[in-house]
This record gives structure tokens, C-alpha cells and sequence, in this order.
């Protein structure tokens, strides 16, 4: 049979959002084909691909034979990989999502309140009554990724904090922490 | 020429103290080597290391055909690499020594006083001044691994903070730290 070209492989740049509700993306692409009498034509072409809700990095989706047209040759696949896009507030971990939020020293030790949108423009208030220390997560079953498999399930959200301390303090402060934290 | 047999590497454990302060390593070794008749007969022998003052993972030391000997080859070469052992308190980082002191948050905010011990036993003791928050790195200069071109020079020594927040606070604590830290 005749040969086979190799692959072609172009990337598709997806939303944080795009790969959490899922999106059909169009896309144009151009190639030469063969018309009846041998002579090699160029045409365009709109694929259209059903971006599934949980996709990651790195999927595949392959368009058997859509590369350029050549005598004695099959056309190469076109295989659409895709790919991330950084996100202003959430990254992602596998399944899960995870948010840093800023708070002052005082909100960690006195009680704060999460606010943040959800990828499909829900808004979550959640309350964290423990103290929050420079390592704690915020961990919220369900807010994650869906699984692209089930997309009924979903990974978690996991909230971390980045605590800024006061850059300096007063004596009187300094006397006033050590007498409350020393109780 | 006879072909030379192809060099063998031997690990040389070391530690942190002996690659801050230089050492003399003695290793006995065995080989065969061939006597007069052509016939091998075993020896041991014992190779001298001058560890220096600097020195890092990785740095080699040859001994030129110090392999067994075998009828028509060049012994192989004996390399010794060094490697560097794990060290409770501090860790090496190029240059400079890092170590994380574990204190409490009221120290964090109020004032500490670090103490430790250098590699070659002498007491450091550094008080800081400034509101140490979580990322806070306290840098002394010229406390780190001598340079191994110039022991005279020397690494920073760095040093990272483990701020261990209360579990839980009172009502009270918390009342108390909110007027302390909104002034």
C-alpha cells in the first residue's frame, strides 16, 4: 500500500472554564487535495471538536487523514492536542483546583470567610472557623475539576492561604501579643 | 598500546562537618596485581584522600590504574566520588548553608533570638529584630561552606522559620489580637 505520512500535530489552547463546563471549538484549517484529473487543489476545511468537560493537558483528538494530499501517498492524520491555558485565579492538580487566597495575620487568627467564583460563575462563601497557619487548606469536597469520565463527579477545591504579617509592631503591640498568646 | 579497562567509581560518603572543616580519608582497598612469573596474586593497599575544605557532591578524585591487573590491559583508573551525607540541622545549598528553626508565633511577631551551632562548634547567636513572617529568611554572612578555591571566602548561612500557629484561640485571644493588630 502507500506510504503514510506522519502525523501532524497542532495545539488547542483551552480555558480553565472551557475544559470545566466543556466547548465545542471550530476549527479552519487548510490543505490541498487532489482534483479529478491529478492536479492538487487547496481547500479549506471547519473541524469541529466536543471539548469534554474534564479534558486535560495533553488530550488527543485525531482527524484521520486530513493532512495535505500527495500522489502515492496517505495523508497524514491531524491530531489536536490539548493544552492549558494559565488561569488568573485557579490552577489546576490533576482532579482538583486549588485557589491561594491573601489574608491578613489577623483573619487567619481570628476567623475568615472564603469568597470566590466557580469556574461555571457560582459564587461560594465559605466560612473557616480554625485557625488558619501558614500551611493549612481549605479543603471543599466537590468543587474540583469534573472527572472526564464521570463528569458527574468532581475532583476537590483545595483553598490555600498566603497570611501577610504586619511589617513591623509597635512595643505596646509586641507586649500585648505576648500577654494574649502566652494565656 | 593495550586497551585500559574502564575506570571504577567507588562513592565516598562524607559529612557536612568533614566537607566544611576538610578531612583525611584513608581507603583500603584490594587489587590484584601480577608478580614477576605473570601470576596474580591479591594485595591490599591503602589510598589517602585529602578531603578539602569546600569540596561538593560529586567532585572526583582519581588514582591512576589502581584497578587489577590483568595480562595485556592498562589497569583501570579508581575514582572516588564524593557524596554528601545527610545532616540533622542544616542543609547545603551551593555555597550556603540553610537551616529551619521551628518557633512559636508570638516569637515570630514579638522577637527572637536564633542560636546554633556552627559545623565547626562554635555558637552563633543572632537576634532578629524584624516581624519574622512565613517566607522570612534571616541571611548571615559568611556563615555558609567555605568556597573550595578560596577557604578563606565563604557561603551565606540562611536561615528559614517554622511558625507554629496556636491550634485554637479563645473568644477572648480573639478580640484581644483583633484590636491589637487593626491599630
Amino acid at each position: 500500500g502507500p506510504r503514510k505520512a506522519l502525523p501532524i500535530e497542532r495545539t488547542l489552547p483551552c480555558s480553565l472554564e472551557e475544559l470545566y463546563n466543556g466547548t465545542t471549538k471550530k476549527m479552519k484549517i487548510s490543505r490541498e487535495i487532489g482534483d479529478m484529473s491529478g492536479k492538487t487543489i487547496p481547500v479549506e476545511e471547519i473541524l469541529t471538536i466536543n471539548v469534554k468537560p474534564g479534558w486535560k493537558k495533553g488530550t488527543k483528538i485525531t482527524f484521520p487523514e486530513k493532512g495535505n494530499e500527495q500522489p502515492n501517498v496517505t495523508p497524514a492524520d491531524l491530531v489536536f492536542v490539548i493544552d492549558e491555558k494559565p488561569h488568573n485565579v485557579f490552577t489546576r492538580d490533576k482532579n482538583d483546583l486549588v485557589v491561594t487566597q491573601k489574608i491578613s495575620l489577623a483573619e487567619a487568627l481570628t476567623g475568615y470567610t472564603a469568597k470566590l467564583t466557580t469556574l461555571d460563575g457560582r459564587n461560594l462563601t465559605i466560612p473557616i472557623a480554625n485557625v488558619i497557619h501558614p500551611n493549612y487548606e481549605e479543603i471543599v469536597p466537590r468543587e474540583g475539576m469534573p472527572l472526564p469520565k464521570d463528569p458527574t463527579k468532581r475532583g476537590n477545591l483545595r483553598i490555600k492561604f498566603n497570611i501577610k504579617f504586619p511589617s513591623r509592631l509597635t512595643a505596646e503591640q509586641k507586649a500585648g501579643i505576648k500577654k494574649l498568646l502566652a494565656s
